[in-house]
């Protein structure tokens, strides 16, 4: 049975395409394997906490020093990390905010990449102190853009910080290999025309597939 | 006299490396315009609130047509973009987390780039309907970095999320000529070695270096 976890960034609940991405991409999912356990993380709804002085200093304490306070400081990111610890497959639903991630998203990130939790930093290692403890996970990235023409070579390439930066948070901080990256997104909503309206379309229907497809592997490994 | 914006959004208030070039840049800058007026944002210290479903359906009503409580959330928000609309000189100081901005400084960006208040849209333009309403700012870049390598060619190659992003915000949303972008950055921090130490140095160094001289051309302006 698959553990997956769901993220959903987007700060509309209801209307949200990113949402509808990833209601699609578990639907998908089901198809091919129907008892996929789901846990889902809404910082959209819920941003978490944004790291502090405290916080930062209470990761970097030993856990055997900590605090009472120091662990209290603690225990939502370590919520957290469990969830991503778990999980096999983690789907981020987020849209692009300003040519980047939702704050909230950046919030999640920033909690769960954690010394001695989800990264080893050893200096013998050289000019790559820092190595993840996690691995064998993939990553689908379900995102939406008011604007289009993001790819190479397009009339807003190097605008979209939000792909690029998932990409090497989750390569080389949470272990994931870059082939196990998964990227769809739905362009033109500000446009609000046929444009839209089809891409929208296209991204529904890659992330139905592409959970049915991912499933399939999945099950069969 | 020059109006300026900082912005500190390094979540350590003793011993930040950024908060350092921050005021390196100000001495230097006061060296040549001791009555520079600045106004300090600390989202580090306390970050803004991130937008919320509410905060962005009130945001998207004509300010004629909301209500009370639409007014008091965005009550922040304009308050923030107040302090970018009068500066002139925009100083953000931000180290690197997990390879991007600080969410205290996207959520601050957020709540700032809004429609109507800091750009317009107009679909008559074609595919490029936003356009900035804001004009004639500089924008100043002091940020810190645990590692080292992430210039062209180097080990890091694409790792740093942080200045592309705030460039993109910067030119296509904040009004600010790339040629008015000024970038400053210490390295190595978690090292902790000699490459750290000279190039901590370094950035300070450069830091009060950028403030003199900004401050000179724009007061013989």
């Amino acid at each position: 049975m698959t553990v997956m976890l769901r993220v959903d960034a987007s700060a509309r609940l209801g209307g949200s395409i990113t949402r509808q991405m990833a209601d699609r991409f578990i639907e998908g999912w089901r198809t091919s394997e129907p008892n996929v356990q789901i846990t889902t993380r809404d910082v959209g709804r819920e941003p978490p906490s944004i790291v502090s002085e405290a916080s930062i200093r209470a990761g970097f304490t030993p856990p055997e020093q900590r605090t009472p306070d120091m662990k209290a400081t603690l225990a939502e990111s370590m919520t957290l990390i469990d969830e991503v610890r778990r999980s096999e497959v983690l789907v981020i639903s987020a849209p692009l905010y300003n040519y980047g991630l939702p704050a909230s998203l950046k919030a999640w990130i920033d909690q769960v990449v954690r010394p001695g939790e989800t990264f080893s930093f050893d200096l013998r290692r050289g000019d790559f102190p820092i190595q993840s403890t996690l691995s064998g996970k993939s990553l689908v990235v379900l995102s939406s853009r008011g604007e289009f023409g993001f790819e190479p070579g397009g009339i807003r390439d190097g605008w979209n910080h939000l792909n690029p930066h998932l990409r090497t948070v989750a390569t080389r901080l949470l272990g994931i290999a870059d082939e196990d990256i998964y990227e769809i997104a739905s362009e033109y909503q500000e446009f609000d025309d046929q444009r839209h309206h089809q891409s929208r379309e296209q991204a529904l229907h890659d992330a139905a597939e592409l959970g049915s497809r991912l499933a399939g592997a999945s099950v069969t490994a």
